[in-house]
């Protein structure tokens, strides 16, 4: 049942500073497009056209203002080559790199999540 | 320097199969509240205002909102108690609990990522 006493004011900040972190890197991954840019950058460098060509849906004005934020976090580099005409290309950094397990852990949720949605159908909530 | 070329279709078919189950997992913990309130309540049953209050910025439309899209995930459970007045819980699910791998390289990063910022202070890009 449940307990009408006030919240344990100890679990609270536990719970507050185990959260703190999450929200971080949240904060820097925020939105439904970095980690793509950062997942098709992990192929390789890229111009901006090829970025937005692989992924689905992301509009030149997004794409655009994601690679600004990505550049400023410092997870994304910016090379402008002085060709005729001018070329741009985005690379990942080194620390863009250090988001490997993060994505690799959504990959493997999401293709959990994927075949639980095909095997399931109308089956009853689990827990 | 730049290739000039088209892009490699393998290469941009290989990355698109590549992003689709990472895609699929932004698309069911999207925003920036979802995963906080995952691990809130893994840190056990709670009440809609105990979640509120350790999840400091979000407002009650919103978490509301949040729990709704959750519980429809599965990712949630929402049970009502018939007491007086009548009281509503909130719990994880055991399929909720399947994203506590995702949560712990999230927090992981995180916790790099501010350590990281603290060092540097002016220093460049390290790729």
């Amino acid at each position: 049942m449940i307990n009408e006493s006030a919240p344990a004011i100890h679990d609270m900040k536990e719970c507050k500073s185990h959260l703190q972190p999450v929200r971080d890197s949240l904060d820097i991954l925020n939105g439904k497009w970095k980690i793509p840019i950062i997942v098709s950058l992990m192929f390789g460098k890229k111009r901006f056209k090829e970025i937005q060509r692989e992924i689905d849906g992301i509009t030149a004005k997004m794409l655009s203002k994601e690679l600004k934020e990505l550049e400023l976090n410092q997870l994304v580099k910016r090379t402008v080559y002085d060709s005729s005409p001018v070329t741009v290309e985005y690379a990942i950094t080194t620390y863009g790199l250090s988001l490997k397990k993060v994505i690799d852990e959504l990959r493997n949720w999401g293709t959990k999540h994927r075949n639980r949605l095909m095997k399931k159908n109308g089956i009853e909530i689990e827990a």
